[in-house]
């Protein structure tokens, strides 16, 4: 696994690198951004995970996000990758939400997608591979957040892998694609008619099934005009009370969808994150 | 004098605006920014102006600067103007450094460019007029700041105009444009050949011509690869030094030219001016 630097910049007393390599999941270059403190020489830091929502790439949150102040101040590296794979060679469509930027951190089942849209094993076993040995991470101590389809990727990541994340973050989640016309686009796209197949990429499904978040934070913007129709927060409120899961999900006044919202509040997820991270 | 609202949202406890309007000095449609911090009704608050650098628009400062927390904190608008007049009707060359994107806070006197390169007056007369019409502003409480190109219009205007801005502060300033290729080309352009005429334009000849800034603060990168042929911050020590003015002059370990510097020290320039801004 070989890793090429597109740019390190100092940044937030630490260093804002942005990478590329090969995938063998995705069959195509992937890149990816790693902020990581100044650190004593031989230390090794916990890890925060962000996926970004759809059209996004490693540059939104990189460029946008406010999150090395924060990241900087408790010591975590804050690792942001692509949403799907890219090149002239991936199958796409015409459309934001379906193909490249897109890809929903599933393992497709479909032609012509499942070749190299495989974003969930590209987030839970490629990347961690290639973090812990390139960067100081301590991959024992890890957590995961994102927004909007990342927040899906966040939650259902975080609730399948419990032993290796310690809390769950989410902005603007889609929390059930199986009730939402994005995710009955995405699935029936990448997996298949069969709605038994999805329940494993639906976090209030996952919830309902069995899975548990150790510690589990939402935010979520009143004026987000997702909220409605895709997003539909109260559903995961729903879950969590009949699985008596204990979660903490904020209704925030005001806020919209974009990263003006979500970069009010990443510092403060870092610094719940790395509470649960240093415990 | 009319203003059209193009966006407002809600960001850290505040509202990020942007507008337009039609301005008198350079004949074209002008947009810039604001965030207002939320305030008890009928409070005005203090004013920071942000003047941006060559080829950005109010917006990289914007969604890059990580400003809103700190101007939350502190109960200070912030306002972000644009660095040229833009338009099919405004005269450009095909160059980042001259033309659209490239005003220099100056008032042009030469062809074709006196028409609409006014953007000296525009920071100094017509925009704060706007401002304090439109916006819970509190016009006696001023400060500046801003980067390269916009560092070398908040030295040059708040040296010009110390009796408006408390405080002065700059990110990667061109400190003397007599002497770099940068300030050379653009003042021959619009100010003409006749280097007396320029020195209203240029920090270092203002503080040896007698100006002073009551409080100056500049942070400059060690890693900026504009430092030694354009920016030459030491020319700002020693005329701060040979006029016995006090400054606060620092440079940044490792730092470059970018937001990446700038978002990292932001914050700390707002607490600085806000401290000056509420004596």
């Amino acid at each position: 696994m070989s890793l090429e630097t597109v740019s390190t910049t100092r940044s937030h007393g630490g260093t804002q690198g942005v990478y590329t390599h090969r995938s063998a999941q995705t069959g195509t270059d992937m890149t990816f951004s790693v902020f990581v403190p100044d650190h004593a020489e031989g230390a090794k830091l916990p890890v925060l995970w962000y996926l970004s929502g759809l059209t996004c790439t490693h540059a939104n949150v990189t460029e946008k996000g406010e999150f090395r102040e924060a990241c900087a101040r408790h010591g975590i590296i804050f690792v942001a990758p692509d949403t799907s794979p890219r090149g002239e060679d991936v199958p796409d469509e015409d459309t934001y939400d379906f193909g490249k930027g897109a890809g929903f951190y599933v393992d497709a089942t479909q032609e012509p997608w499942k070749a190299n849209f495989r974003m969930r094993s590209y987030i839970e076993s490629e990347l961690p591979a290639l973090i812990g040995e390139a960067f100081p991470a301590d991959m024992a101590r890890q957590a995961i957040t994102g927004h909007s389809m990342g927040g899906h990727g966040a939650l259902t990541i975080g609730l399948r892998n419990p032993e290796r994340f310690r809390s769950i973050s989410a902005f603007s989640p889609i929390v059930s694609p199986l009730a939402c016309p994005w995710g009955e686009k995405a699935l029936t796209g990448y997996i298949g008619a069969d709605r038994t197949d999805w329940r494993e990429y639906d976090a209030c499904a996952l919830i309902a099934d069995g899975a548990r978040a150790p510690h589990l934070l939402v935010d979520q913007g009143t004026a987000d005009g997702f909220l409605e129709e895709q997003l539909k927060t109260q559903l995961l409120d729903e879950a969590c009370e009949a699985a008596g899961m204990p979660a903490t999900i904020r209704m925030q006044e005001g806020y919209d969808h974009s990263y003006y919202f979500i970069s009010t509040f990443l510092g403060e997820h870092v610094a719940w994150h790395a509470a649960h991270l240093s415990a």
